[in-house]
């Protein structure tokens, strides 16, 4: 048996491979800090059943295995992850006190909007509300996107050195790909842009690109 | 000066006084640690203004300030007051990752439909589709509660003793207050007050309460 912490990872991610899925986060997070992974791969149906409950109350990827300890949230992974090794955290106790503020300002204050937005998309595409409803979400946003730039400014992350903030922030925004919406917003694109070209996300996003692509074999095998 | 640290909430509440905004949780988290604390009122005018853009990136309450300390965001807020005093955190270090894992969930799980919610409240009420909409939101809430109740099971906390988890997880449920949705599960209700009964709750439900009788006394003289 491996001494390497496993994650759940969707079997076939719903977003074809674009890195969107919140096992991205952990990848890059364990990329950033040099600790290699296992990875199990899980349906949708396997991720809902009693087995997988067990570890994620709530149904979702990603868990995280590490000896007897076994976590949930993508959020409270990377920080455990940060916790554990050098790389993701200021050493000074503000810094760090300060760069798991952006994690949660990450996950409750600008995530939530996008989410929503998401959400939209699933459950009210063939609503007559729809275009109207999208106006106000984009709005919300971008009330919130505003904010952010107008804090970062020219500033390369969000508080000092690269942090697990950062991170989780940037896989935040990416969730705008294929919305407009990111692009009014100079500095946060590039802000996007300079976490993607960090070596640690490169790979993150070719192995989960990998595990996408493979399930995509299979099917066209299967057809 | 006073060595205590120093939080921001509402001067006038627009909960009145229920406890449901989020100074709430810090106020709980402080008081179950035992520290004492200073708070500064805000208006929402002031809470937008720059001098406190500079505390706050999202112009929101609450911030948190301990010596050249300053935070946002309520969770990170509750995770610093549990990271400086025992009480809030499990002893062994799975325990604690555990407790985070929690403290997440509650607000990036939990609390993002129930703000969702409030939020379609505030905004869409007069728009044509708000009855269709609040369906749609109350399913996807009972759907995470659901979870959680079947988590819970008859258990008295989340995950081992009382916990920053608890804590938090209890102030999001508390939000669902005046409506029906937490009554379908009799343990999170229960959950809730036990919550409530703790004597450190208690304290901090006074403090805030304190603060909007004595704004809404101001509003009646001026009558």
């Amino acid at each position: 048996m491996s001494a390497d912490p496993t994650i759940t990872a969707f079997r076939r991610s719903p977003d074809r491979g674009r890195g969107l899925a919140r096992d991205m986060r952990v990848r890059w997070a364990l990329e950033e800090v040099g600790q290699p992974y296992d990875v199990r791969l899980v349906s949708f149906f396997e991720m809902k059943e009693a087995q997988d409950r067990a570890r994620h109350p709530f149904g979702q990827i990603p868990t995280f295995e590490a000896g007897d300890l076994v976590l949930f949230e993508s959020g409270a992974i990377v920080l455990e992850i940060a916790r554990r090794h050098l790389g993701l955290l200021p050493a000074d106790a503000e810094g760090q006190s300060r760069a798991i503020a952006w994690m949660f300002a990450a996950i409750g204050t600008v995530e939530a909007p996008i989410v929503e937005r998401e959400q939209a998309g699933y459950l009210e595409r063939d609503r007559p509300w729809f275009a109207d409803r999208q106006s106000l979400l984009d709005a919300r946003i971008r009330g919130r996107l505003g904010d952010l730039s107008n804090w970062l400014g020219d500033a390369a992350w969000l508080d000092g050195p690269f942090s697990a903030g950062d991170l989780l922030m940037v896989t935040v925004l990416r969730r705008l790909e294929g919305t407009n919406i990111l692009e009014a917003y100079p500095n946060l694109a590039t802000y996007v842009a300079r976490g993607e070209a960090r070596p640690a996300y490169a790979r993150a996003f070719a192995a989960q690109k990998a595990v996408f692509d493979a399930s995509h074999k299979e099917d066209s095998h299967a057809n």
